[in-house]
């Protein structure tokens, strides 16, 4: 992975770095009966009061570096049309972002595009654990637990992620409306491309791929139990209001069960 | 990979799961200065009291199938001599084994080498979630906070896991006396191939390898955070008793670490 990991720093006692709380995912339609687990790691731009607004003016913690903007209305649309659970997380990503190891310093930005974060800069080691404790470990294990307990009833999870992307970025406007990006296993990402909606702007591995490290959850979640996945970067002013992300669903539901139907066909 | 996994099964409330107990790992000197990070799943042949010691005889229930013997003996002498924090299980493998996924029928096997499980036999899906919850989890996630907690911190763990072998296996004798299994990663296990002890029978991927199945936990913990790892399976006449596995610790830990100096010299 080409991202940039941290140097080491003198390691502090595993009793001193107590948070006071923990951040758990939210989980919505547990019981569904559909294949697709969705999972929405920048559903919301909410920083918690100990974290003081990161320093930040009220213009940049609703921006898109704060949050995907649309990404939770989009999901839960899905999560409806599909009869998919649905995972989230609680807390902005410029606190943790949830699709990033505690080794990345894209974790923890202290600039993200054109956005300086003060409350992230020259964060110290044992404010970085702090934050890899209260946020990321209790995500990613709740979203370990909903696939565990699928696996082990003998059901088959599908890991779809799905996030919104700036229609300008660095200044330069993106002409690609729906990204399909993959970890390892291409299959199902190139099926979803192939099924995807007329009309849609659709392409693979964009705006960016799993060589800048934006797959991390695929990573952790999906790949070492074999379970197929994608990841979906839908751009954002495509699902401005929740209206707009609802009438997106209704068009990329049906793409998702054909892809996947594709998949399980040539898989026998 | 190859290995058998479970039919669907009906999906029952994830409410109605509620195990009594949850068995966490147990971590001994965690705060050792160390680079690598042992972690021993076959730790114990313990089966707690609610499993009723799944029916087997006192010879079963202390016999190969039920834990790695000397494993934790050895692993205990290298975490003395690497300054090395280790991690290891509470529970046999037979209730649940911690380097097979929940969807692995080997994770809670009906038969085991020349042994019938009758504990195991015909285990229902709510079964199956119910020692998932109590027994993988909490295991799994215990690590993966102690590997998050380094790489929060800076520092690049190395994982290194540590299991016996049976020097006779459906009547066949082993000739191999030491053998280091890789996942996707092969570096650090050639190395410690490369600098295994004089007069040890070492041989890379065996008794079996990763396409047995028998990589989970370096799947599951190591490769998606990019760590460097192996896993390493000694035949257990050699460490069956606590000098005996003192006495190879000292051997194995000169070449685990040469081994990975001579791995971070050719990264860079």
């Amino acid at each position: 992975m080409a991202a940039e990991t941290l140097s080491p720093a003198p390691m502090p006692s595993a009793g001193g770095t107590e948070a006071s709380q923990l951040y758990d995912a939210i989980i919505e339609r547990q019981e569904a009966k559909g294949r697709i687990l969705l999972v929405c790691e920048h559903a919301s731009p909410h920083i918690p009061a100990a974290w003081q607004d990161l320093g930040l003016s009220g213009e940049a913690r609703l921006a898109h570096i704060a949050w995907d903007p649309g990404a939770l209305d989009l999901a839960r649309a899905l999560s409806q049309e599909l009869d998919a659970c649905l995972v989230h997380a609680p807390v902005s990503r410029l606190v943790y972002d949830l699709n990033r190891g505690p080794d990345q310093i894209s974790a923890m930005p202290a600039r993200s595009e054109v956005y300086d974060i003060p409350g992230n800069d020259a964060i110290l080691a044992q404010e970085r654990w702090a934050r890899t404790r209260a946020i990321y470990l209790p995500f990613h294990n709740s979203l370990q637990a909903e696939l565990a307990r699928r696996l082990a009833l003998g059901l088959r999870p599908v890991v779809v992620t799905v996030h919104s992307f700036t229609p300008i970025y660095h200044g330069k406007p993106r002409a690609v409306e729906f990204g399909v990006i993959h970890d390892a296993d291409p299959r199902f990402a190139q099926a979803i491309v192939d099924h995807a909606p007329m009309g849609l702007q659709t392409e693979l591995n964009a705006p960016y791929d799993a060589a800048d490290g934006v797959t991390h959850s695929l990573r952790l979640q999906a790949t070492p139990y074999g379970l197929t996945n994608a990841m979906l970067e839908i751009r954002n002013d495509l699902i401005a209001t929740r209206p707009a992300a609802t009438a997106l669903a209704q068009r990329l539901a049906p793409c998702l069960t054909a892809a996947l139907a594709a998949c399980e066909r040539t898989e026998k």
